[in-house]
């Protein structure tokens, strides 16, 4: 499924703001969630909408394909419905989205994206996972630790400012010059609301335009439903990616501001019989992040540098810790949520890594690259041309596939997958980065960004130290193995210890399994850390000699590199197609349209739906097909024919996890949770012979809600007006 | 280090004849041995000796540079000479080469290839592998289960007998003809000698030239010496294809016939001060296979295909492997030699894909074959044009990488790690394969092979069935992932059981631990097999209904035509440059000749010697750097200025693990291990400035056995004459 919260920490954004975004995921509550984080230095790039197909393009919502709707649907959306979209969806900060289906603040949202929630909630006694959550009333709605949720409010295009100020600059320069204005707009932007708005600066269309997202943000988002794993994630890894499907991925939260469920009217009501075939369907949503224009030279870096390490990496990884998990009932809760999200990950970047693969893949890219650089020779003068940004991105790639893996093992952690380091490195940083000026700082610790880290680090996330062992003995040995028992850093750190000696120093002798010291030590000043002798803040101090460095060459170097470059493609791209193209997805708010359709896979047709007949022909007795008892229970009581799970041509990305597909009338006609398996080329192209968007059909979350749990004071929320 | 078990099983060959080889590696001795078989399909090819630098290639001993040796070293060796090289050298059966230091049959290899038997002698109550092993007198030597040494006797040129049969001929008939020739062949040089003697057709030049290959057969192998593992693997997979280096990495092995020591005059003495930089190095061994000139469609199934899906099945599986071992002393020890090789395994297949990922890899082969088309094209006529063998190599890869996948799960048994199921599987096929005649047998069944396979199956190998389960149960899930739950084979052979139960229910259920079984059901008849039922059998039999057609396509639709089009690639070589460059390795017995000498890393010189002294430097107080109680009491009474390990710039290759290092005059001056990190692109290309061969000097080894065990008459054994 499309799980975001790896797949939004993969690319660097200028300015999406969300706080798994930039290198500093590493600084996100989970390990799990940095495993994938440190992806690749990929800046924004817009698509030709000249060779675009009927569905493609993650629009931005001030500025929809409007002719396109028009001529293909009959469909003009106007102002009102337009800002309507906008206020009844929102962004789980996590890295998914999820849409209002109340004016009580309820909001609709994947199982994948809540699971994290339910696994916190639970414990050793009571596994709320297997046996999922439903609140009653009202006083049983839990609040999920760290979770946050951003409403978008509104959008302004504040690029001239931004650009003014890096006139005629590049490399380190350019980008302090940049992030300083960012930093300023932003800032300005949150004036007094303080943690209650959230500002980012989204940039678009690779930097050739930036447009400043003001949200609301809320930080008190409670549990309301989570159905048991065996159906919330029914087919498992096995299923995942694929179709036909019988998945039941949906998840309730409540949205509550001043200890009260949220009011709003911007809220999707539920067409209960979702859409036929041929219908307008659109998703409204956060895409992570697309590279459907990388140059061609940042494609083979993700193609023989990148992929290839990090599809290794998580190999082994799962491996470990599907091992672990067949340790004990404790040992396979613990795992759970960590192997579905790398097992999730690891399945798309294979996709990923296959269509790079394509015969066709990186010649289409170099046509396309030649033709708009002759375009580009012959159009600006020779005086005013901006050098050879190709050329000049080919070149940081060299510096940054030398370093690559050097740099992804120790600044950005997949030396140390491991919680108490992950929030050591983060206070240890902090306190370096919060004592200089906003505009000065790394982009992650800019203020509009603290409120997430500070609630991620407050949040009372359990440890469990032998399975907390486990996962940074065997990412030490990796450390070791990668860069070499020679190398000085290695040296450094392990000296006469074993990866299995160190990992147990750290974590039986670190205290910071307590939310309260992280806290004080959030607060505390910059010497109070830099002498603190916890032993994974020590060792953060220890990291951070050598990783600050590596950062610092990596912004200079490759980063400001890219971005320049990407922008002075982006201005000759933008200057030929203006906003007839869409920009590469960033975490912001886009609208896709399309069809309910299913496709021919080797030459038979795949039908759009799959109805609950289907999952009791496939349920098996194991996990993961095993149906869970009130399911079994269910059966009589549920009509066979009820459809199921669906497939549609909206073009989307991880991020778009828990996106409501809506008709023109704004109704909610499926939940969007996964694409299928050729949709998995998608950071890269779309194909709209065979790329479909997964959704739940709103008749199976209805029929379950009332007759598998039953839970009729939802149904009664969600339906009665 | 070159750990040839897998490596050899690799590459399909024509005729090399080692069991392990062709795909029947599925039915070696340990299910390890497999998991890496199912390489590809890649045809022997020849290098350009225009090319080569200094040091390069693996010459047959029928054909070796004379003129290069004599220009280089001034070195003319006799007849005399190479006879004797021939005679005092051994091939193991399961891949490695070692040789005769005694009159009395005493054999030099490397630790990591006797330690499969080091594991079977010892128990769970008596860890052999970690304390070592030492036959103080000759009736302390024990057996090791399965082990094979051949010994080469004679080579005849038989190519024009083979290609008589085959003129005319494509496809499937090409193959069968060829096939039965072959077979014919053997049948004949065995003659009346049954096990004692082993014919192979070694095809060499892409099937060029056909050399009979005779050697003596020895299944009486017993192991005399192992160090602990400790120091037998120092620095394990860290260090592994690195140096500096400190590995004594040496076992000893005694070849006996009709219960008595066997005795020869060839053998290598052993010059204790070994060989100075700049001297004449010359290995003698079986380099298992290298792919030098593999065609521009070939590399890239591999780089593309092959590489990412062996090397992602590996890491997962070495995962699972190394939890497994943290889950108590006996688990440690029974998956050690697993996890071992497959570690050792994973490192060099990555360095191969690196090499393969180097920008001028592709380019360079592409202008290699468009020169040797434009060759051809201007000499024969062009009524003589064989077609185009590229191309049709070019559209075989396409069918192969469709189906590449599926071939590896099912026929190759990625999807059955398991020894029982693997003696099942050779059962199954075995009993119908030995009912046909010898030239229609797929070709690891044809007579000459079957001794080794029986031996296999005879051996009293442990299963373990906890054990086997893990691996079992997990392979069982990666078939359902890579094939899909909706795959007719994966629905039929799971059905509504779990992995984890079909699993349990072979192990558990499977009486083929018993070697007397497995050698009752080896002499039954085709009917016994078809309808014994044990669950294991009953599913080899269930496999081998879609294995055995996946087999037949494979044979026909690929191997058939790669080999066609290799062997009319090599008659066009041949022509051109005849027999001044050498074969592909063919796991036969080849010499390279090179000199003691190190290398530049990143402008740092590094010594071609290590000493004592930097083993004692790097140890620490653990695993992989741990030293054996032994060796630290005997620190005192070393000299640290002893040479330990060594490189020389000789061309090797998996295969020729366990190699002599001998020089001109016939004396063993190193034992080799290992090449360095460059060295794994050799596969593929060898490179003279950093490509080298790793190897034990013999003051380490005389020196560990006269103060560490001390085994003085192993010392005079090997010394006094």
């Amino acid at each position: 499924m499309f799980f975001s919260m790896f797949f939004s920490m993969e690319t660097r954004r200028v300015g999406s703001g969300a706080p798994e975004d930039y290198d500093a995921g590493l600084f996100t509550r989970r390990g799990r969630r940095m495993w994938f984080r440190p992806f690749s230095s990929l800046p924004l790039l817009i698509v030709l909408s000249g060779m675009a197909s009927a569905s493609e393009g993650m629009w931005t919502l001030d500025n929809l394909p409007r002719e396109d709707l028009k001529r293909q649907y009959g469909f003009t959306p106007d102002d009102a419905w337009v800002d309507h979209v906008m206020q009844a969806t929102v962004r789980l900060a996590g890295g998914c989205t999820g849409s209002f289906v109340s004016g009580d603040g309820l909001v609709l949202t994947n199982h994948h994206c809540v699971i994290d929630c339910v696994q916190d909630l639970g414990s050793k006694d009571d596994d709320l996972v297997a046996r999922g959550v439903l609140a009653r009333q009202r006083n049983e709605e839990r609040q999920c630790p760290g979770m946050e949720v951003n409403r978008l409010e509104s959008i302004t295009d504040v690029s001239a400012r931004v650009q003014a100020r890096t006139v005629g600059l590049s490399g380190k320069p350019f980008n302090d010059a940049r992030q300083a204005e960012i930093a300023k707009i932003e800032a300005e932007c949150v004036n007094d609301a303080g943690a209650a708005a959230r500002c980012d600066i989204v940039s678009l269309y690779q930097g050739a335009r930036h447009h400043l997202y003001r949200y609301a943000r809320f930080q008190d988002v409670r549990l309301v439903f989570a159905p048991e794993y065996d159906v919330g994630f029914f087919g498992g890894d096995p299923d995942n990616f694929n179709f036909p499907r019988f998945n039941l991925d949906v998840g309730l939260l409540r949205v509550y501001a001043q200890d009260k469920p949220l009011q709003s009217e911007h809220y999707f009501p539920i067409r209960t019989a979702g859409a036929q075939p041929g219908e307008l369907v659109m998703t409204s949503g956060h895409p992570g992040s697309t590279d459907r224009l990388l140059t061609l030279a940042q494609l083979e870096t993700l193609r023989d540098t990148v992929l290839p390490f990090r599809l290794l990496y998580a190999a082994e990884l799962r491996g470990v810790l599907t091992q672990y998990r067949t340790q004990g009932v404790e040992q396979a809760r613990q795992g759970r949520t960590d192997l579905f999200g790398l097992e999730n990950e690891l399945k798309a970047r294979l996709g990923a890594h296959r269509a790079l693969l394509q015969p066709g893949a990186m010649s289409t890219r170099k046509t396309e690259e030649d033709t708009l650089r002759a375009w580009l020779s012959k159009r600006v003068s020779r005086a005013d041309q901006p050098g050879d940004p190709w050329a000049a991105i080919a070149t940081a790639q060299k510096h940054w596939r030398d370093r690559y893996i050097e740099y992804a093992m120790i600044e950005r952690n997949m030396g140390f997958v491991s919680q108490v380091v992950t929030w050591a490195r983060l206070l240890v940083r902090a306190a370096e980065e919060r004592a200089r000026p906003d505009g000065e700082r790394l982009r992650e610790f800019r203020d509009a960004n603290l409120p997430a880290l500070k609630a991620s680090l407050q949040a009372e996330t359990p440890v469990h130290p032998a399975y907390e062992k486990v996962k940074l003995e065997w990412s030490l040995t990796k450390l070791r193995e990668q860069l070499g028992a020679d190398h000085p850093f290695v040296r450094s750190l392990l000296g006469k210890q074993s990866p299995a000696d160190l990992a147990s120093a750290i974590v039986d002798g670190s205290a910071l399994g307590t939310a309260r010291l992280r806290q004080s030590l959030w607060e505390g000043d910059l010497e109070s850390i830099g002498t603190h002798d916890d032993p994974a803040i020590r060792l953060a101090r220890q990291i951070e000699a050598t990783a600050r460095p590596l950062r610092d060459w990596y912004e200079g170097a490759v980063l400001a590199v890219e971005e320049k470059g990407a922008e002075q493609i982006a201005e000759a791209r933008f200057a030929r197609f203006g906003t007839a193209v869409y920009p590469d997805a960033t975490f912001s708010l886009r609208l896709s349209h399309g069809v309910i359709r299913g496709w021919q896979e080797r030459g038979e047709a795949v039908a759009p739906f799959t109805t609950f007949a289907g999952l009791y022909a496939r349920a098996t007795d194991d996990a993961p097909y095993r149906l869970a008892p009130a399911w079994i229970d269910a059966q009589p009581r549920l009509d066979p024919d009820t459809r199921f799970n669906q497939v549609s041509t909206n073009d989307i990305i991880g991020g778009n996890s828990g996106s409501p597909l809506i008709n023109a009338a704004g109704e909610l006609v499926g939940l969007v949770f996964d694409g299928n398996i050729h949709s998995l080329g998608g950071d890269y192209f779309y194909d709209e012979s065979v790329n479909r968007a997964v959704s739940v059909h709103p008749l199976a979350i209805l029929a379950a809600l009332k007759t598998v749990y039953p839970a009729q004071h939802l149904i009664n929320e969600m339906t009665l007006r």
